[in-house]
C-alpha cells in the first residue's frame, strides 16, 4: 500500500492507495469512531462492492446504504436530497460519516451532501474509477451540476481519508480507464517531466491493470496535484494550471451533449490542442508535439476529433466558469513538465482549431 | 456609526453599526469590486427598503433584485434555487456578490447560496430586523430548514461586511422588536453582568428605537457574540454558549409548530427556564431568577408559557440538533454574566419544566 498525504493546514488526510484495501476498510475509519456510517454508491458499484463494504465495517455501528442512479445526469440536488433525507431519517449527527463508494459522480455529490449537512460533517471517498482515483479524490471539490452548466453548485469539503483500491479498476470498462489515464498525462504534462515519461513507457501495463504500474502511477498522479492543491487550497493561482487540456475539452464536451466522448476523452484531445496551441504562440518547442500525440494515442485517447464547429467551440470557451470578462484564459506549455497560464491571440486559436480538424 | 470587527483568520470583516446607513451603502461596497450585484430580499422589505439601496448601488455596475417570499416557511431549497437560477440567468461569475437585505431568513438563504454557488462567492449582509442585527450577523451561519428539523442543511460562510441600518427598526412590529432584545439580553446573562444591567436600563429606550442605545446595544451584543466566534468558529467548544436558552426555546418553537411564538419570544422564556434549572443544580444562586424574569417581562417578552406538554418538551430537546446519542446539554448560568455547559438529573428537568407551568 502507498500514501500520499495532502497537507491542507488544519484539514490534512491521507490518499491510500492499494489492491484489495475495501477488504480493509475497518482499519482506516475507525479511528474516526462515526456514530452511523452512510454508504453512498451507485447503481453499478452497489452490484459490484457495496456488499464488501458493508462487510468490512459491519463491526463499526450503524450503516444505511443509499443508491443513486448511475451518471452524470443524477448529478443534481435530486441526488443530494436523497443522500439529507436518509441521514434525516437515520437521525445521523455531527459524529456520522459519509462514505462516497464509486466514480467521480457519487465522489462530488455524497462530498457536497457531507458538506452541507448539519454545516458540514466528515466524509470518506472509497474512489472506484481511474479518474475518481487520481482527479477527485485530491482537492476536496464536491458539488452538482446546474441545467445551466456543469459544477456551478458546490463546496469546497475535505475528505477524512481517500482509500483507494486499485483491485476495483478491473472492472472498470476499458474507456474509462483510458478515461482516466487522460488526467494522469495531464499531470506529468503539467508538472513532471520524468513523470511523464515512466508513465508512457508504463502505459500497456496501466490498460492491463498491473497493480505495481498502477500504484506508481496513481500515487505519482496525486503527489503532483496534492502539491499543487497544498499551495493553492481555494484556486486562486497555481490550481489553474490543473485545467491543461480542460478548456478545449469542456467545450467538446458541452458541443457533444456530454454524450458522444467521455470527459477524459475530451481531455486527450484538449491536451493535443493546448500542446498545438503553445507551439502556436512560441512557447512550445514543435518536436514536442509528437511524443505528446503518440502519448495520447498509447493511452487508448483521440488525440483529434474531426467536424466540429470552430465558431461554436469558441463560444462555448468564452463561456466557461474560469473565463473573466469574456477573456479566455488557456494553461499552455512551456516544455514537458512546465505549465503556464496566458490569453492568446484570436488568431492563434483558430488555426490550432481548423488544424485540429474543426471546420 | 460604530464598527465591530469579526476577527477570523483569513476571513475578517466588520459590522457597521449606525442611523441610515443603507443610503450609504456603495462607500463599503465599492471597494469590494463586483462585477455583478445580485440584491435578495423578501417581499416585505423589498417594498420598504430595497429602492433605497438600489438607488445607492446604482453606480457600482448591473445589478440584479432576487425577492423571496415572507417567512420561515420559505427557508428551503426552492428560495436557494431560486437565487442561484438567477445568478446563472444573470451571468453572474467568482467575482459577483450576493447582497442580503433583510431579517434572518434571507441572511441564511442568500448567504447560504453565497456559499455554494461557483464553490462560494463573496456576500454582505444588511440585516432589517434587531435579531439579525445582533445574532445571525456574526458567525457566518447560513443555511435552510428540512422537513424534519430547522437549520439542518447549510454552511459555514462569513460575509464581507456587515451593514446594519439602525433606523430600520423604525419599522420593525414591536413583537419583533422585543423578539431581537431575547438575544441581547441573552449575550449580558452569559457573558457580560455590566453589558446586562446597563441593556436593562436602556429597555424602555430601545423598545422606543432610540438611536443610541439601539447603537450601543446592538454593537456590545456583537462584541460578545464575535468574541465567542472568533474563538471558536466551528462550534466545537464555547460557542455552544450562545445556545442558553435555546434548547428550551426550540422545544416551544416545535411544540408550537412554528407558528405561536417568535424565535425569540420562545428564547426569552427560556432564558427564565434555563436560569430556574441553573438554580434546582446548585450553580445559581435563587437571588438571580428575579431580575432575569423582570428584564425577560421588560422586554416585551413572556417570562412564562402556560399548558405545554411536558413529555413532548423532553423528548424535543432529545432530538435536538446539539444533543449527542440522546444526552440533551443545557447551557446553564453560575451568575448573571457567565455561563457553562452541563447535562443534568432528569428529575431536576421535569421540576424546572413542572414548576415553568409544563403539564
Amino acid at each position: 500500500m502507498q500514501r500520499v498525504s495532502v497537507g491542507l493546514a488544519g484539514r490534512s488526510y491521507e490518499i491510500l492507495i492499494g489492491p484489495d484495501l475495501l477488504r480493509r476498510a475497518a482499519e482506516f475509519i475507525a479511528p474516526l469512531a462515526p456514530t452511523h456510517i452512510a454508504l453512498v454508491t451507485s447503481a453499478t458499484v452497489n452490484d459490484l462492492y457495496a456488499e464488501r463494504v458493508r462487510n468490512a465495517l459491519s463491526g463499526l455501528g450503524p450503516l444505511m446504504t443509499i443508491v443513486l442512479p448511475d451518471g452524470e445526469a443524477h448529478k443534481n440536488w435530486s441526488s443530494v436530497s436523497k443522500i439529507l433525507d436518509a441521514l434525516v431519517e437515520g437521525g445521523a449527527d455531527r459524529k456520522s460519516l459519509v462514505v462516497a463508494l464509486g466514480g467521480g459522480v457519487v465522489g462530488d455529490v455524497a462530498g457536497f451532501a457531507a458538506s452541507i449537512f448539519m454545516r458540514g460533517i466528515r466524509f470518506v471517498q472509497m474512489p472506484t474509477t481511474l479518474l475518481a482515483q487520481v482527479d477527485s479524490s485530491v482537492g476536496g471539490k464536491t458539488g452538482i451540476n446546474h441545467e445551466r452548466g456543469k459544477n456551478l453548485i458546490g463546496a469546497f469539503h475535505q475528505p477524512q481519508v481517500v482509500i483507494s483500491d486499485t483491485s476495483t479498476l478491473k472492472t472498470l470498462p476499458s474507456r474509462e480507464l483510458s478515461a482516466g489515464l487522460a488526467e494522469i498525462l495531464k499531470h506529468g504534462l503539467l508538472a513532471d517531466c520524468k513523470y511523464f515519461e515512466q508513465v508512457v513507457h508504463d502505459l500497456p501495463a496501466l490498460r492491463a491493470c498491473a497493480p505495481d504500474a498502477l500504484g506508481r502511477a496513481i500515487a505519482g498522479s496525486c503527489e503532483i496535484k496534492a502539491g499543487i492543491v497544498t499551495r493553492d487550497e481555494r484556486e486562486t493561482g497555481e490550481r489553474a494550471l490543473l485545467n491543461l487540456g480542460h478548456t478545449f475539452g469542456h467545450a467538446i464536451e458541452a458541443m457533444t451533449g456530454y454524450t458522444r466522448w467521455l470527459h477524459g476523452e475530451a481531455v486527450g484531445c484538449g491536451l493535443v490542442l493546448a500542446a498545438d496551441l503553445s507551439v502556436r504562440v512560441g512557447l512550445l518547442e514543435r518536436a514536442a508535439i509528437g511524443p505528446i500525440e503518440t502519448a495520447v494515442q498509447a493511452a487508448g485517447l483521440p488525440a483529434r476529433i474531426e467536424g466540429l464547429s470552430l465558431e461554436r467551440a469558441i463560444e462555448s470557451m468564452r463561456g466557461d466558469k474560469k473565463s473573466e470578462a469574456g477573456a479566455i484564459r488557456f494553461i499552455l506549455l512551456e516544455h514537458i513538465g512546465r505549465a503556464v497560464q496566458r490569453t492568446v491571440p484570436d488568431a492563434a486559436l483558430r488555426a490550432t482549431l481548423a488544424a485540429g480538424g474543426y471546420a
